[in-house]
């Protein structure tokens, strides 16, 4: 069957149309468009619906899926909280059924690129499957007996705001403390080691510092770390890919899943990260859970968003 | 409808005739035999059956499950591992279909026990349910979608096996170290202690423990530290309060469940205990998933077993 998956991200949509067969997919045709600084809700959805009619203007009654960067409320039709487009409240499933003639259904990025991965990436053919992406925060998706599991307020899996250190831990974005998010995301990452450089913690990092703090990232550090020895980045690289790793082998305990997929732009630039955040996955989880379940690397890339949204907009 | 739910607990059989109807479930008659001392797979499986014929010796086609404190194989047809009963690989499943004259299901008794309290019990018309058994060690069940979770290989929900400290942490009775339940089981707690108190440790438990080392647990530890304020026991007490808090809060930011039911002995006979670790499964989770929580105590005891076997041989 064919099924359109739309991807709203920060700066760009995407749209494809995707032919879906049993467990195989395959992008017909895609396009793209910039998403400008007027990000008001009409004129976003007007670009969606000018990208859905670039890639086929003639739909059909092939169903559409709309993944978005952003939370939404319990029944999926509004958009509670998008920091990247600057929305709050914004009923987003009722502008599109307006503006395409027919509803389509929205769902997070996030649980949209993991059903992607889970259905037709590093996934396929299995039916639990944990999918996790590391990038400048830490988003997790969960399928479970092959349907995506959004939990009671559709905020399941949110593994980046598990707990791992007490109550004066570091500070995370949601405004609590001590959550994995606050020590392994890529901007929180980046900003303790920043704060440490510039307070002259002693470092190989201190001339990529000096030269231009934006180079300053894990895979800097990683590099550091594994290339230069540099003990102060040993000892941050570790830290987070052992609460990492950590936090996945008690996901794993907890949902004994098939497979767990490791993503994201950080994953993707540190080799060495994934290969230790991998291997605890599996030491530090139940054996028999352990036994069960195998860690792989993600497979779609940019992809797993609209494959995802496809495959939910089909109901497959 | 009718199903018969059966309890093979390690002293006792107890099965009971359950009449279900929606969301509510009544025992219409129920009855219990010890298990003596000869536990062969045999003689255990005609004690079931015997309780069964005295519950109602004309069951018809009324479909019957038996939940067993037993580590089962994946397709739930072979005992893999009872402690309790001294089995290892029983093929109950086939035993059972034999003796009885049709298939019963065979269930893991905490998984049964959670489907209970999810469906008739504390957790009664909530879709997503964690249920968390506190006694000599900690068992976990997922109800998710209205449906028990088992995960790829029937141990999803071991929370009592997520690491809470590092690869130098407490052995755990798995042989890994650090799992929670090394710090929270009424067993390995008791131990703990009761090393603490050989050694020496000043505290006004000494008195208890010179008269009968039995009386240390969790109950007693609690009211040393709350009624007599023993500094030693508050920092026992407070360390698995914490520790089991915070576990039931990481696995509410993955799970986003509507409710968390707690229970077990050790639950049961401490009520600060159970007031600590409630507060902190909020508290400590996503605020998101904390709104959409609620934190009960278990509802039906002893029942719960036969009633969740019943609910799975029903297939409701």
């Amino acid at each position: 069957m064919i099924a359109f998956g739309v991807d709203l991200g920060a700066t760009h949509v995407r749209a494809a149309k995707v032919e879906i067969r049993g467990e195989r997919a395959r992008i017909v045709r895609h396009a793209r468009n910039k998403v400008g600084t007027r990000r008001d809700p009409a004129t976003v959805v007007g670009i969606i619906a000018r990208v859905l009619d670039r890639v086929d203007a003639l739909r059909g009654r092939a169903p559409i899926a709309v993944a978005a960067a952003a939370q939404l409320s319990a029944d999926g039709k509004v958009v509670r909280n998008s920091p990247n487009l600057g929305w709050r409240d914004v009923p987003l499933h009722g502008l599109l059924g307006t503006r395409l003639g027919r509803p389509a259904l929205v769902e997070n990025d996030i649980n949209a690129a993991a059903v992607g991965e889970a259905r037709f990436g590093a996934g396929q053919g299995s039916r639990h499957v944990l999918v996790a992406l590391l990038g400048s925060g830490l988003g997790n998706g969960l399928v479970l007996n092959g349907k995506l599991y959004r939990g009671a307020s559709r905020v399941a899996g949110e593994l980046g705001h598990v707990k791992v250190r007490g109550p004066r831990g570091r500070l995370c974005g949601c405004g609590q403390r001590g959550c994995l998010e606050a020590y392994v995301g890529g901007v929180k990452f980046a900003e303790r080691v920043c704060d440490d450089l510039s307070r002259g913690v002693p470092s190989s990092l201190q001339t990529l510092f000096d030269k231009d703090p934006e180079t300053i990232n894990v895979a800097a550090v990683e590099r550091a770390a594994h290339e230069q020895g540099d003990a102060y980045a040993r000892r941050r690289w570790r830290e987070a890919a052992d609460l990492l790793g950590t936090a996945l082998a008690n996901a794993v305990s907890t949902l004994n899943p098939e497979v767990v997929v490791l993503g994201g732009g950080v994953i993707l630039h540190c080799p060495r990260l994934y290969e230790r955040v991998a291997r605890l996955t599996g030491e530090r989880s139940l054996a028999l859970a352990s036994e069960a379940v195998r860690v792989v690397p993600a497979a779609l890339g940019d992809d797993a968003g609209v494959f995802g949204a496809a495959a939910l907009a089909a109901g497959v």
